[in-house]
């Protein structure tokens, strides 16, 4: 399986929204509790800075198909965050996420940046393993539930 | 809010997969118990036939979206079929799904066809009643869990 990557434009946003509307997404996702409403979904996109969001395609020999998401935020600081995410349910497991996550550290890496740093809910393992499969390690406990993991670089 | 139609293309799979990947949708969707697969999805894409397959988009004052599908298959017969799904479920209740189905029955009735029907879950009561608004009556029970609508033209 081949795999590359795209920048997000406004076009992809209805596809955004189906990804992170399925319970096995958005329980995963920081601020978010239930399907997305499209207002506060747009708002999101119009308020966005210092980040960039990536489409990750896949090709598994015939057609190129977008998949997930990969991120890149806080790029005004020295610690900025890297978040994933495979929308397409039936996909996990094939180690997508890890490949995508190693593409922000590498892209992370070629810009200068010291460290990068992640943010995963306690209950997530299956995260935790692809950012420590990635080097990742645990810094401290963020809030009631999560996990900061950070990557020098 | 403004709907119109446009017909579903190749570039939409992806947006098609993801809808009908929540499982508020594929509970509704006859043959299907479970997120899709990418290479069923393609395969039902390749072999649809005597079909038509329509994107739902609406405008709610600043930008057209894409928000569902509604189907007209068996066009091949004088009995063909409807079929509607709202894949942004933070909009179900909004009269959308109605307002899809009344553009399919007149699409069918202008092509000259002579009755329309649907087959929904007995349990789907939501569905049923927008049907039933649009005007189709029971016809009767098909298989185990599902009931024929007809409306006539």
């Amino acid at each position: 399986m081949d795999i590359e990557y795209r920048p997000a434009t406004e076009s992809d946003l209805e596809l955004l929204m189906a990804w992170r509307s399925h319970p096995k997404l958005y329980r995963s996702l920081y601020g978010q509790d239930g399907p997305l409403k499209w207002e506060d979904h747009l708002s999101w996109w119009k308020q966005r800075e210092n980040r960039r969001d990536y489409i990750i395609t896949v090709n598994e020999g015939e057609r190129w198909r977008d998949v997930g998401v990969v991120t890149l935020s806080g790029l005004d600081t020295d610690r900025p965050a890297v978040g994933v995410w495979v929308g397409e349910v039936t996909l996990w497991g094939n180690g997508v996420a890890t490949e995508a996550v190693e593409f922000a550290v590498d892209w992370l890496d070629d810009h200068g940046y010291p460290v990068v740093t992640a943010e995963i809910f306690e209950e997530n393992a299956s995260s935790q393993h692809v950012f420590e499969k990635v080097g990742f390690t645990q810094v401290e406990h963020v809030g009631e539930n999560r996990i900061e993991y950070e990557k020098k670089l």
